[in-house]
């Protein structure tokens, strides 16, 4: 709740200006837009920095255009992710600034491009299959007002590749590693590097996999101290941290 | 590897004041010790501002206070985890400024209490069995130099409780929350928040929990954005990440 | 088995109207028919309050229309669940009267709509996403002559929406709570109530929600001690399970 | 929050009888206590009918006393589980009027008999084995006011003994059914009486019952429409809900 | 090894009617033909009274069609499971006498209708979509040569339907009774006959079914002991193991 | 129910030998005894020739003790299984006869020998460690009237200690075969053999045997068709399976 | 790192041929190939004897071709697993040479094929719808420089194919053992021979066969010593393992 | 079967020096000893180079004396593995030149100390809690004829110890691999060197490595492809596989 806002009406049920019936109602009028099918809060923007994001899984084309023309009637930016390209194509004809990107499913409008965080985030990923959810993870970054630098296909079973990017990782402020199989690039970069790692396991992989289970626990159990994990494919909620992150 | 020195050997080498085979066995020669059974990673202390920690488990009382004698030469705090009592007896025995904390099994020197951290870093927990995952991630953020602040009990099924304790959680810079059961207060707490969370499953719980399983897997199911997870009952690993960002 | 119906086919034999094989036979012969490849319960009407539901999942069309059509010579109401939209067709060619769900699949015919319950049902969900499970969950209801209130999208990473539909919650007899993810929602609001709540975690989710599971494990752990669980997407079983007790 | 309360509060504003500032410090002080290690919820009573229930597992003798001690204070009736014997006669040496209830581990103040259910609660189990957790649910559904009755043995593979006791178990209003192993009963009975059924699956079995898992799934995939679940071994929860039912 | 032509040959070698090196190398020769991707068991049909069984699923049809051929030049009777209805097709048109099964997906030819097994086979299921499962084990024991009486859709939720089947049931030798969801069925039906039971898991079911493991789970863990069980949805290897029993 | 009886009760019914209601109520009457724990079904050695038998895990020594007295007044043999060192000793006080077999737990009173089987049954077990559970399973043959032949150690890493067995196990009209660890030896002598196999699969391993579900899955995906499957450790129930088919 | 390499660059630094941050620079430049979205190790050819291997799975169509080519530039055979038919059309249109193997779908180009390995290597697998994978196993160690002798469908069910394939299977140096279900064949081939035996589980099966894992678990638990296992249905790992210790 | 000594029967019978029915009985007779609990293959030393191993877990002290004396009746050296201390003196007792490893459990008798391997086995572990694993890999290696080289504490989060130690890791003809927590070790080690390598997953970790299973999956999932896995905590098969290997 809003302190300020609740002195104020205070003040004015003090003041007379609002009857005490008025003033319970108005206490729980919270600012949030109520579409029926979703609630839409505008406010986050002020917390987080950020407009409420549209996860397209399970929602209808018709509701994800509806939910996005509200959202952007109030904010200059918009992220849609896993988006499939039909619902794009819609999307884009009515918003034509609206940018597509294939391989995450990731909608974006761009249009309030300043940078909100205080260094660079990193984002790495341990092969070419990976990089659906790097990318993910790269636009939400730079939508959220930071500068990324995105590196690919460093694996661990090619560790000169990795050491020979080291200075490269280093110079992040914090980063997103993603990493299929079994998960150890978070493991080994976590080792190299001094900032927070935000790791996300992916379900690149086959078998033993389990669709990124092995992955994830991987990451969970890494040895090393400065790695947090989000969900498998989460490549959104990684870029989301770590823009939390940087803007400290 | 440490490019100063690397330029500075390279340099002698020029100089003619190094041979070049001595050269190549002196890049080779890295700061850890070796102890055998332990290799002690002293430089640890620059890169992460933290002296290699202790891992209690599976470790023999002999392994536990040789490891940490050496430490103690060379840094002015030390952190070991799952002591067992007796262990820790041993250890104080020898080193009398180490205080033992019974619930988690921590063992802590801290001699040298400067602050690194920028801000406050909020420790919260959902029920009194919680609480000693709570304190393993409170003393390890405090020794790696933050203050810290501890709020207990405040599960979501009391949601009120919670609420009250709003302003509170909102002043710190970066937040660790730890669940069992259900392990949803993370997602309810970093709705209401702007800093970033890192969610500590606990094994708190019986039969469905499947020993912090349920809370893990809420945890990375969060629908809060900006909340990344570690092991389960690795209040640890909560405590030391939170103090990377903290530093930032 | 019918006492009283016991106690008459006795009198019989006492009165040597039914001879005793007769008798045995008789008592065999319960009131269900036989269509060969399934047996309706047309009593369960009297037990439930509510004729045999269909399952669509796993029947041919021919299946589900010829047991639609003997269970609506019996009933006045029908209600089909899990129906694709080509056998929903065929169902209201022969049945005018039946309605189609489409995001739940769920079809309809509702001719007597006498209430029997004795307050109000609410029906809450956490996400757009759970919308078709709460639409199932409703509808029975209805059919079993309920009233309902459904309220959508008080996920709990927005804590403030919950609040604020914290009277219109209070006001039902029974709750069903239907959340996806962590499945934290039915905790939460079972906390804020005083009132049985229904928990049905829903397959919305990805990566380690693992198709449910998640927000099964979390429901099953709830801090909150009204609750009980139903089967993942289980709209049905909850809605059904919320009538018997609002018949009481 | 007491809307009541609220609006008195508020006329004080109006009136001036009560400073702004003062005013929202009051909105937050909620009506909880806090010990420090465990907040307790004494207005629980009033929402629920029952205090604050203490969970045993993972807190230490002394911290229970202390929170029995505090509860007692302000509600005649007391229930705690999982206690271990020692800190039962801890617990009855202050407060003798406590009962212990070793099969379940329950201690029990039952000061005030009040019946607050409106009929019978049936409480049946499926063996010998799964005799504690059914007295878990019984004690609870006692204490928070119900009359019980409970039936012992009737497992599926003797379908007689189960039909001999029909008519016992349509008694009830609602009905708590504990099984381990296949967790069958709750099906069985679920079609045999027209009441809902609250199943809690016990741990009972070995092998690939794997810690009553494999009742927990056979009783949430149930073909009986009027069966709801609770975690494994949870008999309290079980007689809770119950309670809340039986109350309507 | 046949003992009977192992003597035979040395009896040979005795008489020197076979020199050394040729025996050991007829001793290698066993009866299978090898068809290059897959080896024929002809003698099987001697072993268990059945040629060898065709698994349709990961074979392409041009192998599948191969086997057949071959399997009927020696043998009047053919099984072939999980075949698709365009290689049913082919194989009808090689096989005119092939009946093809839809639901099942079975393919049987059969010539040879010798009756075998010395009583009934019971085959029962619980619900209309176990039907499939339950046709595939009737049809692998008529093939077999046994007489199967097949009972559909007496689950456990329906007890009086069930109890109204039990003269039905007791009259089979050995029975297999297939259920999905919670798969109680061979546990009540285990209590109520005294031959033995073979538990046939299905995958019919969603969410906490598992694909079957709910079932499966449940069956192991029967609290009859006249029950064993096979593997999910493997309809053939019940009535396999039903017929070997009933042919003793 | 027993048809005899019924017609009897329903000729004393028309006769006016018996009221009605005393005929409903005598009908409710089946032949089990209720010990208040424990419901005693006597009747069951009538139905698969053995009196109860008792799982004495989670069961008291009182109760243990109890139930055995009460059913050794009615039937001359007894079986126990699972039942720990002093609570033998408390049995054998009270029933000298009783003997004790340390390795499995199982205590047996064998006071009719009578021969019921019309075949031999034979127990195989993979290695030394898997003999308790082949015990379990011969002790149960025996006293349930059947020939046992038991082979140990014939794993299927030694196949030719298996073959020499072959001719051994070929003489079983039915076999019990248990293994840990990959649980492969059903597989194989199912496929040296005609008869049906009941495979037990045992905890023995660890690592990724998880507690038998590597044994246990292994067996219910036996490529040999005559092997059903009983719980991991199951020998009673492979014994008890195993002996109602050696009656047939 | 190119210890000969290292030495040359410091003599050039020695000798003043090269300025010190030159040297750091050219230190840093190791032996890979960037495409941007993957990183080529050409040097893998040299270290194990083989260029990097494309898996197919989760690329496109254009950057496998990408891949190809620039493989093919620096190395005269080529490996491509899990490639489609239109992919492999593509491959085969640029590259004519190209094999593609529609049953495991792998491409490969085998213009030099000189023998490295010492020994045979055998693959055997248990039935035919293995046969994919025993394919992909017996590819990669041909492709890698080895004489491979590939058996089919000796799965342990007919345990005599298998006895009579013995001497076959011990020519081997090392043997890959591929199979599904039960996946018991590496543990009973294991103990026939004395070579390593590297074994693969396939996903092979159906219900409790979960896609591989029973084979995974079975093959992990095998009783035979000899025996290392690799990731379902990974083919070419076991090829890949085989072939290096066919090398030694 | 040895075919050297089938000619020679089959010789014996031609001459008429050995009847048919004896050289039938004679060809049944393999070389193994039957202890009764226990059938011991003096064989395997001549197939595997090596005497049949003692797994001690799950066998009485006494089983394992009586095979540990037989055994070593036929063989200079022993092994035995997972053996309790109270067991270990009681061997000691009897063989005096047995050594014990308290760490690992192991019981050795090295007598002959022939060196049968062609180079050098490299044991590597990642944490100080890995040693017994890696411990019991050296032992076994050892025993049956290597050298072995064995590194501790080279955990990938400390990359550069493990680049410092990649020259003696590359001297190893074959590598075992010991790692807990994320397992991620061997990948690492796999892309550096280019020799076979055994992983072997540990138990070492809480919480979500769930008893060894995080890093079991991380070593299946291997990027690098010359790594394959033995069970959780089997260091004596890893040592036993890198034997086998280190002796072609």
């Amino acid at each position: 709740m809003d302190q300020a806002r609740l002195l104020q009406l205070l003040e004015q049920v003090r003041s007379g200006a609002l009857g005490v019936e008025d003033a319970v109602e108005r206490m729980r009028h919270l600012p949030y837009e109520d579409l029926g099918f979703a609630k839409l809060d505008h406010h986050r923007a002020l917390r987080h920095g950020m407009p409420e994001v549209i996860f397209g899984k399970g929602k209808s084309p018709e509701q994800i255009l509806e939910i996005a023309t509200r959202l952007l009637e109030r904010s200059p930016n918009l992220l849609a992710t896993r988006i499939d390209p039909a619902t794009a194509v819609l999307i884009r004809e009515r918003v034509p600034q609206a940018e597509y990107f294939p391989l995450s499913g990731a909608v974006r409008v761009w249009r309030d491009r300043t940078v909100h965080g205080k260094g660079l985030i990193g984002v790495a990923c341990a092969g070419t299959s990976d990089i659906p959810i790097a990318e993910e993870a790269r636009i939400t970054a730079e939508v959220m007002g930071n500068e990324v630098d995105e590196v690919h296909d460093i694996g661990v079973a090619g560790i000169h590749r990795l050491i020979n990017n080291r200075e490269r990782l280093a110079r992040a402020r914090v980063l997103v590693v993603c990493a299929g199989m079994e998960g150890a690039l978070p493991s080994v970069i976590g080792g190299m590097v001094s900032c927070p790692v935000i790791a996300v396991p992916t379900s690149v992989g086959y078998g033993a996999s389990f669709h990124g289970l092995a992955a994830l626990l991987g990451m969970l159990n890494s040895c090393a101290s400065n790695v947090a994990v989000v969900n498998i494919d989460n490549g959104f909620g990684a870029g989301y941290v770590a823009s939390l992150i940087n803007r400290l």
